[in-house]
């Protein structure tokens, strides 16, 4: 093994079964070292929903209290995970689901209560990443497959951000061998016109990046996961991948997407 | 490590939160080998209730259909899985949660179909148990915590009996470690009077097994799980021993419970 990609998707495939299982073929045939880090889509909502637990927002943003936390510890670290697991099996990629708990593989703080409390949401930071153990199960032939759950050391399970895991076990494992990090999502790259599949810009440096902010090229959502990007790059990630999840061998090869760098 | 300790917990431990971390507390302190073998208890029923889907039953066996088996993926897999992960984690016991599609840890068929269609149920076998990995995992000083469910290498998850896995799990771990395996249940031991806790019969061999059903001593549910527990012995198992969670350290230590030798 001489290089780990970490592989990020969101609740946009796991919401869609065949994109999903088309998504899950072309990541379980991928060459050398793997993780995939997976969110949680729409599922837990419906599922809460149908358990009667209430979705709560505060300014925005969702609060995970007790009731909330059960949901998704069921459909993120049991049903999505467990899901992924035996279809990669299934495509002859041993793989092991894990939250952050299990061999203690992310550890967080629970977020400090300040104007709002997030409830059961963890913070991580490098440091909480276990990448000895990832490392020795991929250097066993075992593809780790990451849950947005963390776990605080105190017996209680948290909430995580999976773009947020997926970058801090990318720089954590910067340390130890050469790391790329993909993100997969809907569209095919940053674009510049957003209504334009076709106007992926393919690589982006700092400088650009300042460019691209100060023409508000980009916006919203694109910006945190870029400067989350160049933070990744800051700390030795070697490579910043993002683009469509159904693009995964292009974008590995740097055939496709936007690179950052 | 010189022995390893396949315990089993059920379903009605699961269901008292204070029971299970007591149990859990006595669990992470015991030294050696260990892996924890989890029923999945009544939460799986009630989350199902409150999701609408209805528990099938055919000649009083439990189907599980589709929506089941997400049920039971949720709950095993998912909810009580980490739940004990987590705890046992915050008890400083580096511990792992796997279902058998994990690191393809336990590989099952599913039942054929006869007079009954029992569904996403899988049957396993001492060889569908990936013993290597478990012992690896244990040797990394990580304990693996076993959810009631497998994998059919097809991409399904299986529900699977947990007493069922103890067994098999030990039986294949026999092949490479002197193993025990331990049945924690809400009774001492087998009971020579069923309403009398302190009438444990210590010790039941072979002989004494026919005597007692004979005298109709031991009835009803603990014959398959005293049969399971010689064909244990028959495999290679070096003692199987039957009694109360509470009583863990003692049944370890041959001090409580019915052996069976």
């Amino acid at each position: 093994m001489s290089t780990v990609s970490v592989i990020k998707i969101g609740g946009n495939i796991i919401d869609h079964p065949e994109r999903l299982q088309a998504f899950l073929n072309d990541f379980a045939a991928l060459e050398g070292g793997k993780i995939l880090v997976h969110g949680g889509g729409k599922i837990a909502t419906s599922i809460g929903d149908r358990l009667g637990i209430e979705s709560r927002y505060v300014e925005g943003r969702r609060i995970t209290d007790e009731a909330t936390l059960e949901v998704v510890t069921m459909v993120y670290g049991g049903l999505v995970n467990k899901r992924i697991v035996a279809s990669l099996q299934a495509s002859g990629c041993n793989s092991i689901g894990l939250t952050g708990a299990d061999g203690n593989v992310i550890s967080a703080k629970r977020r400090p209560v300040k104007e709002i409390d997030y409830g059961y949401v963890g913070d991580i930071s490098t440091s909480g990443v276990n990448a000895p153990f990832l490392l020795q199960l991929i250097q066993a032939g075992i593809t780790p497959v990451l849950a947005p759950l963390t776990h605080d050391g105190k017996g209680n399970l948290l909430n995580t951000n999976a773009d947020t895991i997926a970058q801090e076990v990318a720089k954590a494992l910067a340390a130890f061998i050469p790391t790329k990090l993909i993100y997969c999502f809907e569209k095919s790259g940053v674009l510049r016109d957003a209504t334009d599949e076709k106007s992926v810009i393919r690589k982006i440096n700092a400088a650009l990046f300042q460019q691209l902010q100060a023409e508000q090229v980009i916006t919203d959502g694109m910006i945190p996961k870029l400067t989350n990007a160049f933070a990744a790059l800051s700390a030795g990630v070697q490579n910043v991948i993002i683009g469509r999840a159904e693009d995964l061998p292009l974008l590995i090869e740097g055939q496709k997407g936007t690179s950052i760098s």
